[in-house]
Order: C-alpha cells, then structure tokens, then sequence
C-alpha cells in the first residue's frame, strides 16, 4: 500500500491548493487579486470587484461596459424558476429555497457556453435572491430595473422600495466585503464538485448548501438576532459575562483565519457608524455593538468577525433577517464561480483517503441466527 | 504564522478523517462495517445492508422489521416536490432534476426529528429518483407498492412494469455494491457540508451535485454508450486500439482505489452471466464486456470498475440509460447519511488553507487611469 498521510481534522493548516484569487492571513489582511480589501471597499464598485475576482484584473472602461451589459442581459430569471420558488412551502428556510432555485436553474441552461452560465448565474442572483424571499413569504415577483446596478437592486427588490443612493451605496459596500474569502467550507465544497466536472449551477448549489449551516453562513442572522435580544449598549457586558459564564456560543466572534482583527468587520463597523450618522439616526445600535466588542475582546481576546458588524447595517437598512445568508450567497456566488474556474484550470479530482477504523473480518450471520 | 502543510493536488494518499463504515483498499477487498462485500452481495437483502451502514450492525430481525416499516411509512413524496418537478424543463438533465428534488424536499421536513428526516430521505430515494425521470420525460406518476422492498420499488417505478423476482434480486445485488465506497469526491462533499452543521438535505443535495460530475457519477451511463456503439465482442479489441491511439478515454475502467481488480466489477460481470442465463437471453453482451476488459487489461492493465459491469445489468433490465446515475444516487444517500452522522459525532468545521499565488501589493486605479 502506498504512503497514507494523516491531517489535522476540518484540514486545519492544510493547503490543499494554489489559489491566486484571495488571501487572508491572521494579521489581518485581506488582498483581492493583489488589491487590499480596504482599497477596494473605499473606492471600487462592486461590478469592478466582481470583474476583478472573476477576471484576474481590473476592467477597462470598455470591459466594465461589457462586464456590466452582459450582466444586464442575464437579470431575469427564467419562468421554471418563479415555478419551482412557488412550490417551496411557506414555512421554508431561506437557504432551502435558493438553494433549490439555483439547482433548478442549471436545469435550464445547459446549451449556453460555459463563460455564459457563468455570467448568467451570477446575474441572476439579485432576482433569484429577492424572489425567493419574496415569493415564499406570499409578496409580490418584483424584476430589477435595467439601469441600475447588482447592489441597489438586490437591496431594492429585498425591501420592496427604492433605495436613495447613499444606502445603495453602504450596502454595495458589504457586497464588496462578502465576495470572496478564500477556502472557507462553501468555496471548499465549490471546489471538490468542481473538481468531478460538473457544471457550475452544481458547484455553486453545492456551496449554497454548506452555506445553510450555523457554522458558516447563518452567523449574520444569529448576530443581529442577539443584538435585538440585548437592546441596549448598558447591556451588553453583562449579557456577555453571562453567556460565557452559561457556556452560551455569542454569535459573530472568532474566525479561523483572523485572531486579532477581521478587516471586514472594521470597515463595516465605520460603515455603521457613518450610516447612522447620515440618517440622523440615533447611534444606539452602534454602541450596543461596540460595547459587546469591547467587552469580549477585554474577557477572551476574541474579535468581531463580517457578520458581527453587516448584521446591524443590513439591518439599519431594512433588510429582512432571515434574507441576511441568502445576501451573503449573492455576493459569494462571484467568488465561487472564480474557484470553480481555478479549480477546473489544473484539475484532479477531490478523492481524500481515511483511516479505518471499524471491525473486520465479520461474516454474514442469517437473520433468525443473530 | 502557523505551519501550513501542502498536500497533493486532489487529497490523493491523505486521510482527512477516521471512518468505521466502509473500508477499500488496494488488493481489491472492500467491507462494509467489517463485513466482506462478496459475503453481502451473495447472501443480505438492501434493506439490511442499508441498515448495517446507517446503524453499524446487521439488524436482529426486530430491528430489520422497524426499519422496513420506518422506510415504508416514509415513501411517499409530498405533493410540493411534486410541482418542483414538474416545474423542470422536459430536456433536463436527470441529476438536476433529482438533486433539486432532494434540495426542495429539504424545506417540507424541518419539523421532524434528524433521525426521522434521515429515514424519509433515504426512504423516498426510490419514488424520487423515478418521478423524477418519469415526469420530466412526460409519463404518468408512479408510486411505490407497499409490500415490496427499496429494489423491486425503485425498478417498478423506472421501468413501468412489475419485475418478477429474479430480476428485482439482481438489481437489489447491484444496489448493494453501490451503497457506500468510503471517502470518493461525492461523499466527501457530504462531509464538508455536514460540517458546517447544514441538515442532512442540504448535505445530500451537494452529494448528489457532485454525483453530476462525468469524473464521479455518470461513468456507468458512458459505459453502456460505448458498449452499444461497439455493438459485438468481436470489434471490441478494435475498439480499444483506436481508443488508446486517438486518447479517446475508455469508459467503466480505473479506479483510484482498486489497482487490479474492482471486487464489485468482478461481482456484476457473474451477476452479468447468471442474468442472462436466467433469462436465457444471448450472452453477446456479455462476451462484449469480456472482450473490451481482456483487452484493456492486457494493453494498459487497469481493471474493469463496478459501472463498467452494473451498466449492461441495468441495460438487460430494461432501465433507460438517463437514469443509471439517478439509481447511484438512490443507493449511495444511505452511504451519504452514515457519514453525514459520522461526521457530525466528532465534527470539526472543514476549512482548508490554501497558498497563495496571485500579485500583491497592488493598489485601486480609478476607472479613467487604466
């Protein structure tokens, strides 16, 4: 037998491929393509981001024009999918509605060109994103407007009014953020089924499906959630020692890659906080937020993470909570269709060994004998 | 930092995890939970096997009839997953079909216990693998017979008539040899999403997204193409060559595992013989395997796999070559399930690194400037 070699369990430390599409490290950075994630959250459109991530590099003028029309012209979703939305049950999880949606949308597009399904799914995720929402929730299909971009009509057909500019803005803000990170456990799983050649509506449903669990996606909702039940900054130290005294998991802290800072959750703290400000509104949230941050980082030294800090701004902007993973699959997607193609560029198929560990040598025993 | 270890592309010779479900290995045995898999192919029925997987034991006979009973109070499918399917377009692809199927049903079971949500899928793998292709080719529904187990069900339903008992026993055999095969990129999958804490429906989805892929699933459909465009044994030699001189890939052979013999290969290609001498059928197609296998063994000595033998069985069976990688799928769930709870007893999130290989240092230049 050949050599068998045994790795950390969840791979931990494990690469287990080259990637030229991000990079997190532990002190705190975060590069696109090479570009630091602050830079591009402060002066880059998430059309650009995602061409970047996608591409390799930043458009031209001509290559956002076509980047964006060619977007544009995948929007709608096709009538099956509105079919298969209606049929999910009313009581549905989210994640259980776009991830069937997606699936069935694969269905559908078989005869278009690789570079086109691609496109086109990652297109159709405002729409799909919305309407899933929507539909189970018995309101009204809503379409995106043609002129405008991925963020405001995602936030637009989620809120069911037209947002002004400046939310729009924070709000493509956090889309930037949610993009890409690396191989996190959805653009892992991306990546294995890419790797068997299927296509990417397979690659990108698989993702959609590690994205449902409470370990990965899910922790902006859970986060926001908590926020609620504290109510106010007083609170929060003290609803902190008791969760730590109670061995309560307090949602939005903590990341594999990062252990002392997330950039992303301190670029959307300030998004926070300059949110608030714009609307004149009171800054409560904000320092119910900070207080808790301040407080866990004095007791365990763990920081905020993406999720601590989008939750309360998707929420700022009258986003549903419950749409807060499907947001986070929105954006993703652009990030899972770049592994997807990186994987399939230099591919072999996923097939890890194990360790055995069970009996052996057992024989049939007939039933009436055991 | 910490210590990054690199590993070879694909996880090929690295052990990602402990398991006690199956265990393969090079000098072509394979067991399930200790037990011999010519010893069950000969002598245990589905039912059993499926409960040795999912519960580590062979079941006492009171435990095999709560099973039995637990399975058939599960089979049918409701309604919604019903519209889901027909919802999809009549020229799908039948793995989208039944992997969205298996994502929509997801969302109608939240309410059941995981144990109970983990016996409805794999208990409704046999009405939903066949509707699923029933449906969408335009045929009536069918749905299982009561007193009649997951085999002779699941070949009713695909192909319209009632098997006698002799055929649906031979099927049963090959279901038997597709219930679980350790750590391929399918089940991997299954357990990087079951990691993340998502349900057994979401995890299954993925698996059976990445069955899709014409590296994993699909094999056995390929195979049963080229045996009909070879048509007699005696072009088969020919055949080959032409293969091997164009590198055209020979389909149903090589196996990551199994270096010289695939033992369920060597199982079918029996079951193939005794089939067709039941029926009293010609053995041509069997000669025809025979001769493509001698032939691929003698040039580039790699084995016949199971999908190279199973392929003619379900052919001679009557079943329609779309839905050979559905009928893996309805077989494997059970294999996904085991290692779905597997991983779920000792569970640590799968979050790989990665090496990055992409520019730095880069810095955002407005649109105009490029």
């Amino acid at each position: 037998m050949s050599e068998i070699t045994r790795v950390p369990a969840g791979l931990y430390g494990v690469a287990v491929s080259e990637t030229g599409i991000s990079r997190s490290a532990s002190d705190g950075s975060l590069v696109f393509r090479g570009y630091g994630i602050k830079d591009l959250f402060e002066k880059a459109s998430f059309e650009e981001c995602a061409f970047l991530i996608l591409e390799g590099h930043l458009p031209t003028k001509g290559e956002l024009d076509d980047f964006t029309s060619n977007l544009r012209a995948h929007w709608p979703l096709p009538t099956n999918v509105y079919q298969i939305i209606k049929a999910m049950p009313r009581d549905s999880h989210p994640m259980d509605v776009v991830r069937t949606a997606m699936s069935g949308l694969g269905a559908n597009e078989h005869s278009l060109s690789p570079k086109e399904q691609q496109y086109s799914l990652v297109a159709k995720m405002p729409a799909l994103v919305a309407n899933c929402y929507r539909i189970v929730r018995g309101m009204e299909v809503m379409e995106p407007e043609e002129d405008m971009n991925f963020a405001w009509n995602l936030l637009y057909m989620l809120t069911g009014k037209r947002p002004d500019a400046f939310d729009a803005w924070a709000f493509e803000r956090e889309l930037i953020l949610y993009l890409e990170h690396d191989l996190n456990a959805s653009t892992f799983t991306v990546r294995v089924v890419a790797s068997t050649l299927a296509d990417v509506y397979a690659a990108c449903t698989a993702g959609a499906a590690a994205l449902k669990g409470p370990l990965h996606g899910g922790a902006n909702e859970a986060a926001m959630q908590m926020l609620l039940e504290i109510g106010s900054p007083e609170k929060a130290a003290a609803y902190l020692q008791e969760s730590l005294s109670k061995g309560r998991k307090v949602m939005g802290f903590g990341h594999r890659v990062y252990k002392k800072v997330d950039p992303r959750a301190q670029l959307s703290k300030g998004m926070l906080k300059t949110l608030l400000e714009h609307r004149h509104a009171d800054d409560k949230l904000y320092r119910l937020a900070d207080a808790l941050e301040q407080a866990m980082w004095q007791a365990k030294r763990i920081p905020a993470n993406l999720d601590f800090y989008a939750a309360p701004i998707f929420y700022t902007l009258s986003l549903p909570i419950e749409t807060y993973t499907p947001i986070f699959a929105a954006s993703r997607v652009t990030g899972w269709v770049a592994h997807y193609n990186e994987q399939l560029a230099e591919n072999k198929l996923f097939r890890p060994d194990s360790i055995y560990t069970g009996p052996n040598d057992l024989s049939y025993v007939p039933i009436e004998k055991r």
